[in-house]
């Protein structure tokens, strides 16, 4: 089934837009834990296991594995979402850009090595380096637009023509790449005006918001912006605010920050 | 020492401008190597001792390793280069871009982990994005500028105010990125006016070059258009056209190929 179908079923039988963001940085877990790269994969199967139940997706950041050489534990992981919530997909955040030959290789890592549905993908480079994810089999790309961090205007708002460059990536994301197979975008929370803005350009294009929790993103702008017309189209991203809820009790605290947070986003829908 | 200390040392004790790029595609080695992962690592050493001495660089592309989980082949690879020939710079083609703390974990990927002496970077994100790269200790970001895919001018090419995007990231890595550590660019060999146009805004600033061999850019207009004042400046990649040169005595004709375009490019210096 393609991202974007098994997304939208997900959607409906969880009733939540919540991703929940496994970013397990090895020196912030608790003493539950080895410090070492056994200890990220329990963690993180943990985490799994405490929050899938309010989650629409799993977001796994491979930077925190690549860091450690933890990739045969990011296989684990992904394989254990895989076998016990065949429902959720898994976005792998790799943030890949690279010409067409080595983005196939990319491909090739994203989706059949790790299993993932969806990776995320930026668009410097141009339309010819994304294609090769989304021609993949069972393959799509969540493409860089307005990403959440403080200086992502530096380029991303930058006016070509009367429009920033980021809406431009929205209009090719919705007008070309989509020809070509399942295409997303990533839009931060912590931009909600061009969260609406970038939706009026897409239609019911599923967008990845990362920035509600740790990065201070209002869940109801994110919503009341970002929402598509069937009231989902979101996939709002949580991390460090789930992953380090708590260190006396870390998945209790996890499963609650999750529903919390699945629950707030659903009061504006 | 510093990357770009490192690789003016090898400018000039090697006499060479040639990179010699590591993209092992398991499906087009030679039966000399078993086609798997230790085949892909026996493979790229091989490529390295027949060519060290005609390049002035290293670069793997990460995501021949990663479609194969072939991430400990590729420590090899490097601990062989850092042992053997340490005069010599890696420089690992990831083409990472993330938010700070995640920058931070794939500039431990690139340095600590692999050994790189230098990590090539995404703008899209902005400058925040790239500065944990260059402030990580013995760290070095090459940062897309121009690159050489043919669909690369979509967005690269568009108009900011009078110039296009390209030039305006690499105006920002020359007056404000290099404050903060070691910058380089990376300018496609396809794009020779291209190539001038930044070596005229960046100064004696070093710019990786891929494109020339198998992607047909010009060696005489390279160094025409992109020596510094110096006449070094450039570190331009050849990568299938070595690799893959012959498939009966492979790495006798990849030390020919590597040797021959050395001197093609010296002949234009």
């Amino acid at each position: 089934m393609k991202f974007s179908e098994l997304l939208s079923k997900r959607w409906t039988e969880s009733n939540s837009l919540l991703c929940v963001g496994l970013d397990p940085d090895v020196s912030r877990l608790t003493s539950h834990y080895s410090p070492d790269k056994d200890g990220v994969e329990y963690f993180c199967i943990d985490i799994v296991d405490a929050t899938a139940e309010f989650a629409c997706a799993f977001k796994p950041q491979i930077a925190y594995f690549a860091a450690i050489g933890a990739e045969k534990q990011l296989e684990n992981i992904c394989a254990h979402i895989r076998a016990n919530y065949p429902t959720i997909p898994i976005i792998l955040d790799a943030k890949r850009g690279d010409i067409g030959d080595t983005a196939k290789m990319y491909a090739q890592e994203a989706f059949d090595r790790y299993g993932a549905h969806a990776v995320t993908v930026n668009p410097y480079m141009g339309g010819d380096t994304i294609e090769p994810y989304l021609v993949h089999k069972n393959g799509a790309a969540i493409v860089l637009c307005r990403t959440s961090n403080a200086g992502s205007g530096e380029f991303q708002s930058q006016l070509i023509g009367d429009e920033p460059l980021y809406k431009h990536v929205a209009r090719r994301a919705a007008n070309e790449w989509s020809k070509h197979g399942d295409v997303s975008l990533v839009v931060g929370a912590t931009y909600p005006e061009e969260l609406a803005e970038v939706r009026a350009i897409v239609g019911d294009m599923p967008l990845l918001v990362p920035g509600v929790g740790a990065q201070g993103g209002d869940p109801e702008a994110v919503v009341k912006n970002g929402a598509n017309s069937q009231r989902t189209g979101l996939i709002v991203n949580s991390s460090r605010a789930i992953l380090y809820a708590d260190t006396s009790d870390p998945m209790t605290a996890a499963a609650t920050v999750a529903r919390k947070t699945r629950d707030t986003l659903n009061l504006y829908r």
